[in-house]
């Protein structure tokens, strides 16, 4: 068996990730089981989700135990099986954790690896991204919602994997679509690249008066993927019977002690009569098949931009996953292990 | 014409109501043009909801304007008319005021009175509480939350005039009613004479700890009239897929120069994939009649208990206001007017 290498949770991080949380551990692989194949990873996806799966905070799984291998979602192949439906040479995604290889056994794993496509119909890493995870939860969250032709949604991070997806969604729904993205540049690729009609710089010391500015028939629709005082200042922009699609609130992940600051203007959602909906792309499971067709469909047609950041190397992942945070990346961030192949 | 007195908004409260912040003033009434009638309040309903009138937050209402007459619901009698639709003699509910008398001019009053029926299926005073605005507004909450048998309900300020009625109406559906209240006769009152499972009292120092033994199985439905730190342990008590009726956050509306405190566990709705709903009352005029039909029927049947606080004269309205935020209530509070006659 090869020898695996693998990120350990040593500690849970205070605020950021730091060097010590994670442990890069070098472990021989045990002889495989009935029931059981051997998945050398290919693509590993970080994703804010990963600090939440650090902490102990009430969370939507377990927390990552103390010295098990870090949680993660990517794509792998199989290059030794001793169970039928995972034949050697098969691409699987799921949860195979940030190391080189998982020994696929579902008694073991958080959830049962799938199969890829073969041929893919797309390239690999797409289904990390715009086709993976990240772009259903954009496609989901639209849908719900309920995102209507004239409508204003606001998106959140917008410069991000699933909030780049989700203003374009909103887009061709016929929405007055303004996105808010960290920097000026960011903002140009919003608007420019991505086709949002407005993007508000949370940057700028004005940032609540850009957005006021952006948005004067106020927010129908708000796709939340920051809270904080982000989200707040949205709140207070919201219309009668608006919708807010809670997908998440990176801002306050890295909070010291997981002591997360309050939204304090959550009674707007009384003035206004106004829904807020939290939602997790894992239990839309069986609708994964319709969004990837819609997405995939838009991506054909030229409808519809992704992008990627690559990053090369298992030991690069904590560092990429801190892109997430320090607001470096542009679109889906992607690790690239050893074992990949050129995309 | 008579002579009124009413109350006037002389300035914006910052925290508590305090003296000046209203004034009572004595005025004489303008003499009848067409379109309008005369009508001489009998009841007057002191709602939290008044607070938010009086300040300048985002609210659903325009503020009171300074120098207003202060906005309230009641009850009163035609007593002079030059409009077809307000014979004199007839009981007439809404927007009446903070005063002795007003003029109904559709013009000129937020909403035009309505009608009650006559004669009256039951007393007067219901038709401001149970079979008012607060019993439809229990009743409109318990339905969008779709509370459903078997389930674990939540009710704070479950001695309100709000909170008594939506937990019986949950009791009704078959579920497991939780009601928090402030002190131990209160839910002495919940439990044996409104007849929810059980009441947490939130002055007790243990009080989450008697919200976590109450709700063993997790918390399905939030009936939320209370928001603030209470709310915030609600949400830590959500199951998956929970609704959360978000009908009052009265513990934030006396926050001085309006600083809501924030709400620290909205993650909590993408954790447990919940959905809170603001709601007002107004907005479902067309479904005021099923729901007074609905409750007065369980009335009759003796399958609903609501109580009464009464009050009497103008002069004592400030304060009747001020027992709904020191908590001293037990029910509906009703201010009876000297044009009154005995309930």
């Amino acid at each position: 068996m090869p020898t695996n290498r693998a990120y350990r949770l040593r500690r849970r991080p205070s605020g950021d990730l730091t060097l010590g949380d994670l442990e890069l551990v070098t472990e021989e692989l045990p002889e495989l089981e009935d029931g059981q194949a051997l998945v050398r990873n290919r693509l590993l996806s970080v994703d804010p989700t990963n600090r939440i799966w650090m902490s102990e905070v009430r969370g939507y799984m377990p927390p990552v135990p103390l010295d098990a291998v870090m949680r993660g979602l990517g794509i792998g192949e199989v290059v030794e099986s001793r169970r039928d439906d995972l034949p050697a040479g098969a691409l699987v995604s799921g949860f195979v954790g940030w190391q080189d290889y998982v020994v696929a056994d579902d008694a073991q794993l958080d959830a049962p690896l799938s199969v890829l496509p073969d041929p893919l119909p797309a390239p690999e890493s797409t289904f990390l991204g715009v086709l993976g995870h990240t772009g259903i939860t954009a496609y989901i969250g639209v849908d719900i919602a309920e995102v209507a032709d004239g409508e204003t949604v606001v998106v959140s991070a917008a410069c991000g994997a699933v909030g780049s997806v989700a203003g374009q969604l909103a887009k061709a729904r016929g929405a007055r679509v303004v996105g808010i993205a960290g920097g000026a540049a960011k903002c140009r690729h919003v608007v420019d690249d991505l086709g949002f009609d407005a993007c508000v710089d949370h940057r700028a010391a004005d940032w609540r008066e850009q957005l006021d500015i952006a948005t004067p028939d106020g927010v129908d629709v708000d796709f939340e993927n920051v809270g904080g005082e982000i989200m707040d200042h949205v709140l207070m922009r919201l219309n009668v019977g608006a919708r807010i699609a809670l997908c998440g609130m990176i801002s306050q992940y890295n909070a010291p002690d997981d002591a997360w600051l309050g939204q304090i203007n959550i009674g707007q959602l009384i003035m206004q009569r106004a829904t807020m909906r939290g939602f997790l792309v894992l239990d839309f499971v069986e609708r994964f098949e319709e969004a990837i067709i819609h997405l995939a469909g838009m991506l054909a047609d030229g409808r519809l931009r992704h992008d990627e950041t690559f990053v090369d190397g298992l030991e690069a992942t904590p560092a990429a996953f801190g892109q997430l945070f320090s607001g470096e990346n542009v679109g889906k961030i992607v690790v690239r292990l050893d074992g990949s192949t050129p995309v």
